[in-house]
């Protein structure tokens, strides 16, 4: 198999470092340039230091960043930056040929309204809308196997997407009753000098944020949307609690039908199993979880596996979906890292197991 | 004001430590006995390092715990005893003509019917059940006053209970769509030798647990109902997240009537806030947050407050509230406290703040 | 008892917010004005929420920092300033007859010099460093009740001088082999939006830091010296562990005479008990710990007490020395309002328990 | 490179279970059997989610302890079982021609008697003393190659021994001045339903443990005396902090000779330096850090290196040496695989990076 060799732009916050993780450590590729302004001319083991024992962290030095000049180290190139500046960067690097991934929310709406409405500045780069996928693994496979530009889904939507669209799809809920709530590690607000997030400040608290519209709706609900064939709108609260890594998603869903009695919840049980095993039944990153097994996220940190369980409700008529995940990999650096194994024709589980 | 001798049936449990806290800095009680069965004869300094430095610590010992003996050192007594265990002192307790609070949930509930679908055994004294009193001070401070027997709340009911009852009781929301989703701190498990509540179990863990039907719904069904005037059945997941202390609600509710526009939605606000305001614009442990604040179990943590916030979501109709206080305090024994001040007709904050 | 006016500069970090909390529930205090750059014009409230509930809190605000005004307003000037910036208030404020109270390095030291080695500039006011007087109550007790200017000890000099000093003067240990090492929580870092504090980098992290010559060395080798009559330099490591508050010191001491048998090693021990009993068996924020205990930071939290054991090794001939602090409390704000009640003729305790 | 099979008798704990991951993605072996009385029955799936995605997870099930039958199945079997329970196996596995690595306390000593001082009981096989080979690969690559018998080391052993060898041997510090203080993860105490390591009573707490007499003192002593040539005794403080993972350890030393001025220390330090190159410069788990850089348990964590940072300090004349490990895997499971890997002639890394 082809190596290939790629590049990190912004590979210094924390989505930057795990992809720096993961790739120092893929069978299949070659990592030849990372950039960061702040630590421009130093070395991955200087600014890693727990990655100084690899070989390759003492050679490979961080760069300022220059779409012109990694156009022509590498092939494929991972974009770690804030929204609104990762498509400077894309613009120069699919014009030189080069395939991007991007784990900005730059490129993952196809709509610039909708966009503009939540990142509240224009979109910078409006016509790569069409043309970026959209890079969920588990749904979009055929899709990113032949992107140019793949834009990795956010964490919480990673989160909330894969358990929803099977059920969406299987006609099993009504599209107009979802609600996510949604727990987050720290590390899902980035490598931020804030007061926020501090140590102190993070410690011994849990607490809501973005209540009720935080900016991941937008790509939920699109691709919700998608998914049902119809306008989606969702509820969506994100709580920030005191671990470094993990997100656990609790969704309270309204089954299309109403079950009155066992015998009815029974046959549901039935086809919900059935829609779950369809769509993931033979995927290696999502775990279904069976008997009296619930998501943990100390289950799924450091992979990118992604643990969904269910329960029906028989007092309520809700269906309860209980989702966990490691932010980093699984919402962030991992699924970007699946997205490259397939854009690139790898085993798709190259350097992820 | 006349001193009350107060003793603790069960002291050595978390509850427990915090009940010996506020007692030995309450400003109106005697603490004159503290029980135990496996610290029995063990001074307080000795069981809990931290209080060695109270005057009373090395004075007052743990004995193997006696009804008819408790009932003639006590005024008040405070049982912090497992579900099921609490009746078997209450009665002769009393009887012997002590006032006792209980902080199991032997005595919350109304119906011995359901008792023994969410405990799994028979009540142990079904006919104290209509002496009761539910010991929600903000709820039921009128009867709290009379009472001889107060039921203390259990630590969920009281995040879910204070923020929805007002709603309820002034026609506000729906009674058939309450969803309640928390989060609790590990004390809420108890000092229990159990490997799921070890530090490294615990740490870096975020996981839901007794999905769909916990205990706790059965006292908190039975409030609702009683503040709506019809049965209510709710949805209500808990999770259990890394840190020491503090409970985390986040509730999604259904206005009762539609909002369709901008006007609306400030009508609804304006009747959400007054009916939060005439429930809690008085009451010294409701905090209800103004402005952008959200809550947050740090600023709760230590003290008896709970606090609430509340979003109207345009986009999807819903109203979003949210609370916080300390599980172990507004939601055990402080709230515990704030009922005995009200049965000794003490100044309801004495010991308190 | 007449009612002292307090001011505050600099109530926005970790040490000024224990200090409001500790103030505003004092009795024999009025806290009448708090600084803060960032915070001017906002309440205390809106500031520190965790504080809404005291009646205070909506009507306090934040101010400039201004000595001429508050040398109106208050008897009594806490300065909760970096070091450096602290003079220029204390000058002023002394000179318009304020007592004064700082809890930062400035006026810790009695030689300038040592000062410009430690801190890396010279001493804006070097007169005043012969008129203030350590903070440390349980050693200079008579000193501080007259003095017009008090330097607050810093949090690892508390937990290494009081565990020594004692064994200093009664000549049971070489002062030429003290080796001290610390845990901090992270809150000794102050409220700095830095990366090195945030949450992730914390959290399941363990680092030594500043060694071997961290700027407390300073002020811990003046006291030792002083107490032990000769010139000491001690060797001590500080490290971060991921806890929000708490200092854990393990000393290693060297008999002044060897103990060669059982029979010696139990005369040692007595007198070394007997050092410790001289000192602090009636000191009310000193716990000397029995039998098996060792100190644990979790039984100090929230509380101005410092924990003390102490265990003579027959293997090594080494005496080990552990105590246990609150780094905000007894290490910080708590033995400044200690200083407070000894200034003001306010019984010590007051406002500490 | 030919396969070999392994069996892991005591595969529940947190040792337990770090090998089975290790072992699971190890290229060269195959895990035939796991055994556990607790779990006996269950797949390894079911006892531990996390791994449910690897495909053996399903198959492979726990066993009922047998040393005959396992003897049957392995070529190579790792005991990971409390002390004085492992000999028991280790005799019949190794009588039926397995080799046998042990992670307990069992075979670390080459004496009897200190054996019965430090585990307070008889030794069960005193016979394998001789022959068992102290698992350190740094220090005993080539004993390793050759045994039968592999002891590997404790957790705290190691991040003292790594440190001190080099320089006891290269002569450049006194043998009777070393001072080891050292902070552990929760994950040491082991998977154990005990009040003391709940999350409650560890988190938000620092304490000492075990002083002045830790079990692993025997181990630490007989190695550092071997290394120096003669008897060795150090003082050892272990602390307990709350983190999962992760051994802090710093060592307070003394230079054999003392150095006077800058040129002495300069000439010291190339020493110190030149010894650890001369030990580690090679070898691929031990980081010798550089520069500023010093060990934090972050940059360890999940893998098999140590870190190992060093000062002179000219005000004291000490040398601090400090260490970093992952307590579960360079101080237990991963250095047990390192073993493993001299032991079969595959290479020292496999299954490590």
């Amino acid at each position: 198999m082809k190596t290939k060799k790629i590049a990190i732009i912004g590979a210094s916050g924390y989505s930057g470092e795990e992809l720096v993780r993961l790739l120092l450590n893929h069978p299949h590729v070659e990592l030849v340039a990372v950039t960061s302004r702040q630590n421009a001319g130093q070395t991955l083991a200087q600014v890693f230091p727990k990655f100084a024992s690899h070989p390759k962290s003492k050679a490979l030095r961080f760069t300022e960043p220059n779409a012109e000049r990694l156009a022509k180290q590498a092939d494929v190139v991972f974009l770690a930056l804030p929204h609104g500046v990762a498509a400077e960067y894309a613009v120069p690097l699919l014009d030189a040929g080069c395939l991007v991934i991007d784990l900005s929310a730059d490129f993952r709406l196809k709509s610039a309204e909708i966009y503009k409405e939540f990142y509240a500045h224009d979109h910078p780069a409006p016509d790569l809308l069409k043309k970026s996928v959209y890079g969920l693994p588990e749904i979009y496979r055929a899709e990113i196997k032949k992107a140019l530009l793949v834009a990795s889904p956010g964490c919480y939507p990673t989160s909330i997407l894969l358990p929803v669209i099977p059920l969406l799809k299987a006609g099993l809920i009504k599209s107009s009753c979802i609600i996510a709530d949604s727990l987050s590690g720290v590390s899902g607000a980035g490598r931020k000098a804030e007061l926020d997030y501090l140590f102190v400040e993070c410690n011994e608290s849990v607490r809501p944020y973005a209540v009720p519209k935080h900016r991941h709706l937008s790509e939920i609900e699109e691709q919700l949307s998608l998914a049902a064939g119809e306008k989606v709108a969702i509820q969506f609260t994100p709580h920030l609690i005191p671990v470094n890594r993990g997100i656990l998603t609790t969704l309270y869903l309204a089954p299309e039908k109403h079950f009155a009695n066992a015998a009815e919840m029974e046959a549901l049980s039935k086809k919900i199993s059935a829609a779950y095993q369809k769509a993931y039944g033979q995927e290696p990153f999502v775990r279904l979880l069976e008997g009296k097994n619930l998501p943990d996220t100390k289950n799924v940190n450091g992979t990118n596996v992604i643990e969904i369980a269910w329960r029906l409700d028989p007092r309520t008529g809700r269906l309860i979906v209980m989702s966990a995940e490691d932010n980093l990999i699984k919402g962030a650096s991992g699924q970007a890292v699946q997205s490259l194994n397939l854009l690139c024709g790898f085993p798709e589980t190259a350097g992820l197991v």
